[in-house]
């Protein structure tokens, strides 16, 4: 029942209202397979380049987490610099280097190509294809984009909907691929091209679920403190598949929970920069957030 | 146990990318007392001009609403016009004519100064003390306001802190008041000043309810038509206190059920232009709609 997930493994610098940090681990699989590995075996399928840091390769072993698909490519790593300002849910990029990123091409050795549970992190579309093909007949595919590859690729990304159980995009993407400013209604374009269910995530106000009848709507855990959002999307995705590669069957019951363990998990990476939190937690921290994540929304 | 309410009643002229309406009537004690009437006997203070149509004191007259308190001066009814674009969460005003409601000042009947549950609407915060002066000892004030009052009245509204059970506001006015961009800490501020609750409304995000040890976190119905979301906070609040008045007991647990009747009756109040969704809906839609938003939200 192993997890894998395909993404960017990268360096970022960030700044906040709250402090910054440069240099730090990022990439969108290094968040999802922080997250999931809390819950179950999760392999990596990224690159990085010849200057990646051994300590951050450390970090990926100590958390058992699988590196036979992550390339050494000679170049440097993929390096993004944002900054946020007190409207945390808004990224500004200052640069993204795609540096060894740019030749990226997902190679799944033979012992994963049988994973029963695949996260298609925000890549080039037509790789996202690639890796479908490369893959058996998964339990659970999820997929997330953004609003660079809608824009660019939008035939390649349209045709993904088709082949995967669960989109993920944030509010803003979900409007601008179906040019509907209702989420609801947005959701509804969505799933008639294709998957199982979509998830839309609004930041700090939590996210959607919607299946082709039903939807869930889950709040965000408030927190005091937010220092850095970054990686929260991933974060969220890396809870729900880690949790549900656990469960004795994918349903309406088991989803919603996992979402919330999707919510609960990105709580922890937005209280600090980078992975530091996410290093730090516990089984324990999380199942005493998710009870007081019942509490505060129970009525 | 009668409820009442010293606010506004308007004439509104409104668009939104969904239609317009020419001069409906609007005005934040109508529309909280269109939705606690559902629940109880609701008596309004405000006051209109001798142009206000006949048929909207029919209209309150219908439902039950007492409107010994409404003041019928010489001159002409508070006007509003405002638009809404995409992003319904904003109101653009194009104009505000205060008229007769410059003049407005509040003289509750005598038989209404004992009335039990209070609700004071957006109104000039002198005018709110003003109010309090006269009534006797209530089981329940609830207060609204709104960012001019928070600039021009700071003191004043300041001071209502300590003189209401719950006060309302918006996200952006909570920030505003306390200078702190996170609601946690911005309700912790407010709490600190009197109040036993403080509710943050975030339109279509829900509300956020803060006693002093406790928290609850209530998203939005989620709609898949928004005609119109002016009103949606009297609304709410005449939901919250309609429904409080008809319990045997104010504690956690009916204001947490309270707070969901609340985000119920705004979810139909913006379904259509005015009050007429208001008009249109039964004890039986608010049940059933109650219903089905506990089907959205459990986990």
């Amino acid at each position: 029942m192993s997890i894998l997930v395909v993404g960017s493994v990268a360096i970022d610098s960030v700044e906040t209202p709250f402090g910054k940090r440069d240099k730090a681990l990022g990439g969108s699989a290094t968040y999802f397979s922080m997250a999931a590995s809390l819950f179950n075996k999760v392999n990596i399928i990224a690159t990085v380049g010849t200057d990646f840091p051994k300590k951050y390769i450390l970090l990926f072993e100590k958390r058992g987490i699988g590196i036979e698909g992550l390339k050494i490519a000679q170049g440097n790593t993929f390096r993004w610099k944002g900054r946020y300002d007190y409207d945390l849910n808004t990224a500004h990029t200052i640069f993204t280097h795609l540096n060894v990123f740019r030749d990226f091409k997902p190679q799944i050795p033979t012992s994963l190509k049988n994973s029963e549970f695949i996260f298609l992190a925000n890549i080039d579309p037509e790789l996202q294809h690639d890796v479908l093909r490369q893959v058996g007949h998964a339990k659970l595919i999820a997929c997330d984009s953004m609003n660079y590859w809608i824009t660019h690729k939008r035939g390649h990304f349209e045709k993904l909907l088709n082949k995967v159980d669960i989109m993920l995009l944030n509010d803003s993407e979900a409007r601008q691929f179906t040019g509907e400013s209702n989420l609801m209604k947005a959701a509804r374009i969505m799933i008639s091209k294709g998957p199982r269910a979509v998830i839309i995530k609004k930041g700090e106000h939590g996210v959607i679920y919607f299946s082709k009848n039903r939807h869930f709507v889950a709040p965000a855990y408030l927190l005091d403190s937010v220092y850095d959002p970054t990686g929260a999307g991933d974060t969220f995705a890396g809870g729900l598949i880690g949790y549900l590669s656990r469960q004795s069957k994918i349903n309406e019951k088991t989803i919603r929970k996992g979402i919330i363990y999707g919510n609960i998990m990105a709580s922890f990476a937005v209280e600090d920069f980078s992975i530091n939190k996410l290093l730090k937690i516990s089984k324990d921290s999380v199942a005493k957030r998710y009870k007081h994540y019942m509490e505060i929304t129970k009525f």
